[in-house]
């Protein structure tokens, strides 16, 4: 298989890419033809179809993975494949790790560190929470492997999510383990569960971009319901811990400006937004310095906007 | 009965008070006595019990209305009672609306308003979690009628969120009949739901402070909740108009330095982000022009936080 | 007539367009051309008269309608006219409001329901100010009628002034009726001159840019200098009334930052200054709306700048 | 004559000051009583009219020069007068400079240095206007020589105005023979000018406070006004010089949150912003230091909120 | 030792305590006393000496430890002592660590917990860096045990900017083991370094204020200034290694308007600035939730300025 | 010669011009070429070499001055050059001044005119500071005298940094000399020396832009270091006078959040935050008149980021 972004102008390309989306359109003379976006973990490229009714073109829809070949070329300065021929490919001739972006750690691996993390949690109302959403929610269990932490700045790609969570739940761990003023129990479920949010807010792979309910409503607040809801269904859960871990999540973006409700208000509330800040700001900068790594740069990679400076990487 | 801010020094008082708080503690001498807030509609007053043993002082708690003797006098130029003798006042010896802040509005005709409102809603789901709400659900409406819509900075009273509800709803109302753009069923419910929060965010008078859960997660997630919750309940609740319902809800301060967690994306929760944002302003001009003419004063009233500048009555 | 936005690459066009600029300029090669923009409602073009001295190319200046024959080709991506003949059309070849931008609202409507309002205010000050400007003042009433209330962000077409202006006083004139500490009379004299320096800061259409003086001084301060002047040929304008009406129109854009040399200091003035915001922005959300259907957009249009959201239509 | 902060307790004080305020109150017991405030140059001081009857306390009121005689005590902490006799001193009696706070300079020697700026300008419209407002108007001459700059923060003493009127002045000046982009007569003219207002938002000492016009107005609209008027009445004002000149004035304060309009959009408006704030903040640390050195202080001088810094004297 | 917080009105006292600071004053019937601070690790406390000239008052200045004999009393509202007697007290007969604030933690054991983490940096350039200020320089050792990190925000005591060194340098630790871009040798370094500075920004105990340099220069700049005068003397020094090193002392508080001449442009320097950022912040908790268990407080402890929110102590 | 911004389509260029950047790349058919950025004064131009081996073509590098044979033709809309011959000019052959963008002023007077300032400064350890670097340090004079006061914004020319200096400190001179509370040798010297670190921030032309270090620290800091690194060699610099003037370095940017790491502290700090400031607008209005004048523009030029306004050119 040719990679998207290896592709070069003149040539012809045979190969099975994800069709990211297709629409059709009606040239100046009348003449219809179909627009499509092929994407691979590499990039997407645009695609015309001319020749809608040839005989090798056969019907296909968006989120099929598609066997194509086509002809390269380069049109107002950017890359270009004129379609061909297409079939929808069967399940066993692509590897879908080929087609999305996806976490450099092993999902199954991560997911036993999250494991491991409920474990230890000895609060068992907390304990059973974490549970409930973590090991016998199937749906959300798969969910929260696949969704990405962010369409775009950061973890942005499969099993972001849950890579972010364990970062920030290790962080928490490691905070609890050193200031006696903080609750374990009560800050690493909140760790765990700081996101939870993110699987409603974000569609799965490869759209991976806000839904309706995520715009309008946030992972914050969706994330709040999620845990307040399980908390109704038990008999006993105690409020006061309730709300306390409620607050965690509510306030985790740290300041009102970016989105939480509230401000931090416990120590618990306090360690969680900086363990979540850092990991996104650190991840911000691995991914920059990859991408600039990528690019042959060296030296200052120019003005970051999320981490507001202008970065270069460490020579030290 | 005679008001608190009518005390004078070195009378002698008898009437029927709210008693607000009730500690005890040591002189430096080792004798016990009883440190007591008292309040009636016109303030409170710091009385002490010093002889706690008396034949003449019973027995009561914090809230009950008590039937006091007591000295005043001033000290560290504070007016004080020496509390002589005390004793549980029953329930027909007093008029509970002389002893909290109460509405210049009568709470019942504003209730029916509001109940015009929720009648001319069209929209049957809207309605019914209108009903389900402000009709059905009799504990809310008692506390929905009687508690205030801030501790301290506007609509500070019993009946003071129905007023400002109903002073919302009045402009949302006005509001969707000039812009096209607006679903006035939408709209109106909102306007009736977007404080009802407060509903819990705030202790029942004379208390009127922030509760533990109000102060950790704030009115606004918490009225976010309550319609959420409702909705489940429901089988067929249409999912696109419960979103936007739940953005009005979330986006209703406008910004998020005001702690909405989502900026106002629909022409609904523009609108009502105006209209609560003007009534309450408003309000506050109303309650400090009048505080100005209970003091005496004419002319420029001084900086008024809240309206972030200094202020005046218009002469007109 | 085809309009601009309906032009397609290769055709040959023959209509009447207004003109908007006119330059003249010099190829490479030395040889004189003329680049001409013409525009009508629907946008405007990029055109060249390169034979400029042919015979079919008749004198013509900018904001002359013309009556031409083009080529209509595509340019570094853009659409652009060759012109091969024009002339100036007579006054009756065309409709004015075919080239213009202009209020779906009928204008003499809109004023006859702005006399009202003036006919509303009982206190004779203000009402022969109201008349004097809005009523004898014939060059200003022409105006006013005309003018656009912004060179783009909202209400930028003919009649938008008056538009504007005439929803902000109903929207004043509800408050007034609602808010007992609300003095009407000077409310509304202040909702109808709140924007009434904008017929000096905007010059007329078709140019509607900011006027050098309207750039260095702005409307808020060129509106307060017509009122006070008027004020000056009174004899018995009240002096206290005066400043609160200037007050009001200074302070109108609510904050500082927004331009307003003063904060709201009086009811009036808070009012005003919502009764205004609110206006703008669901217009611009109006405006928004109808150019996403008009692109053929569905769901979430993306970030406004001005609403500093990312916006959708309601489902509702 | 014993100056005010020179008074002990115990003492019995004899002397003339100026009665800055004079009140009637009732005691608790209800006999009636005068507040009085009496002030001179190094401050003022709460007194009390007791025996309001008495044949020694003739009748007098605010703003009069009063000759009394009184005994001083502390009360509360702070000094006080228990007035015993009181009478109207006549104009020969007393020194007003005594009495009121004033500019260390030479109040006639400013105004001919402003006469002389005004003479090095050609231009004759601005000549001309300049002449008109600080030789002609007696009025204006006489307000401009004798008022503030301010309530408090800088330059609040009779003459402070035309000091720092002079200062902006001569440091345009400067700058006008410096840059070359500069037009010395614009800026010359425009620094005069620039507080003009303040003859209008500030009452006469020894008031000294905010007129209701100016905290409706403010100082920098009222200012644009009067150079605005006067222009109306010459034939020929160059329209383009009038709206600088205007911008000038309305944008001095540098930016839109410190009160102007408009920001500096033309190289004379900049520097003129530098040089009004440059004099305002040098005289602000001026005045502090002064009181520092006064009141023994060395080093720190502590936070000074319109410098927004811990200050101190330069040591060198 | 009768502790400053448990002195009662009426009671004589006899102790030792630390002279803060001892000023002379006249009273107003000319009669000299002295004004004196006494401190312990309680509280401190106003005194009076009245009979200079007695024998029983032997001389002393201020930071003697002085043995008293004293009369306790209330005076406006604050406890006071008059000095009956007093002497200087020799070394031997007090423990200076019950006269001022000091950590919970054993200074000499965090301190070998530095020079564990000294050891373990590999790079032999830093390592020396490190071995240079934090082994061989004496009397920074000495100064970095016993100097507070803050005059009062946070570990305002003795040992507090070693405690809060170290507890930075740990999270660093964690950091650095679990963010593989991070280059551990650097990160270190700066932890250990990056509030060097503050030996010479405040004062030793037990003033423990802003020296003038500290005021007019900041820790932050000190601290570069310390490290890149080290490298100076070293032949070899990595000039690259040195830029990144200091950057990191220069950004560690993370923006501009925290007073970093620089944002965080490297991996190590994002790191810091959250680890420091992170203990100031929990340990200002901390502090802050001993402090309301000190006086008796339970639930939410009202707003506090530092975390810029109202707080309370987990329940959990 | 013919500059850069005069260079035509089609036409054949021969000339001698800077060669600013050199890469190697490979073409699409794995050719080999090479980009090459040749400038001047007037402009900069992208340049390739097709044939890499043509006997023409002789070997040069970066920063040399080269003569060249070339065609001009427009690619992608901008002008490209295809350079046919090459060869490195010798140094006769050129005029440097011809090549970067340099100060219209003399340098060298200018360089005489600092000198007086630095005679006229009367304390002698200023007096011998600035001689140290300004007389005798002849690298540094040499850079001083070359370096551009910035990348971009203003004063981006050779000999921009000692034109800058010395406008600032002919401001500060006189604002000295009108200001009694100000220091005339402290602000002098702060003056003169306040960008200094900027000779180490910005690398020669014609690279003129940031180096590493000066990424990392910033000429604040670094200026900072080099006062201080020579007042450390001298027995006996006074030690106030030295924080002082360190003071007036670091903060004379004015406030936090332009990288000042403290606020102007003291009266020289202050009237140094001006005139730097002042002189950084002046001069970027008067480039952007001049760029504004140069495209023929008149009226408004749009918004200018750095004066964060639109602007025009004075009419007066």
């Amino acid at each position: 298989m040719r990679f998207i972004k290896e592709i070069r102008d003149g040539e012809q390309i045979q190969g099975i890419y994800l069709c990211k989306q297709k629409t059709s359109a009606v040239t100046k003379n009348g003449k219809p033809y179909e627009n499509v976006i092929l994407q691979d973990k590499t990039g997407s490229i645009d695609c015309k179809i001319w020749d809608v009714k040839s005989a090798g073109i056969e019907d296909f829809d968006a989120l099929d993975y598609i066997d194509i070949v086509a002809d390269a070329s380069i049109f107002n300065g950017a890359m270009q494949l004129s379609i061909k021929r297409a079939r929808v490919a069967g399940e066993g001739e692509f590897d879908p790790a080929d087609y999305l972006p996806v976490s450099s750690k092993d999902i199954n691996e991560m997911y036993n560190e999250l494991l491991k993390y409920i474990n230890s949690v000895s609060n068992r109302y907390l304990k059973r929470l974490l549970e409930f959403f973590f090991v016998h929610d199937e749906k959300l269990v798969k969910a929260f492997k696949s969704t990405s932490a962010a369409k775009s700045v950061h973890h942005g790609f499969v099993g972001g999510l849950l890579e972010h969570t364990l970062s920030v739940t290790g962080t928490c761990d490691y905070i609890a383990s050193k200031y006696p003023i903080i609750k374990r129990d009560l800050l690493i479920t909140a760790a765990i569960c700081h996101d939870i949010g993110k699987t409603k807010e974000l569609s799965a792979f490869p759209v991976n971009d806000y839904t309706d309910e995520g715009n309008l409503l946030g992972h914050i607040v969706m994330g709040y319901e999620m845990v307040k809801d399980y908390s109704k269904k038990q008999d006993d859960f105690p409020e006061g811990l309730l709300n306390e871990l409620l607050h965690c999540i509510l306030s985790h973006h740290g300041e009102l400006e970016f989105g939480s409700p509230k401000k931090p208000a416990i120590a618990e509330a306090i360690a969680l937004s900086f363990a979540d800040n850092a990991d996104a700001k650190l991840e911000t900068m691995r991914e920059a310095l990859e991408a600039g790594d990528a690019a042959g740069k060296s030296g200052w990679l120019g003005f970051n906007r999320y981490l507001d400076s202008n970065i270069r990487k460490t020579m030290g």
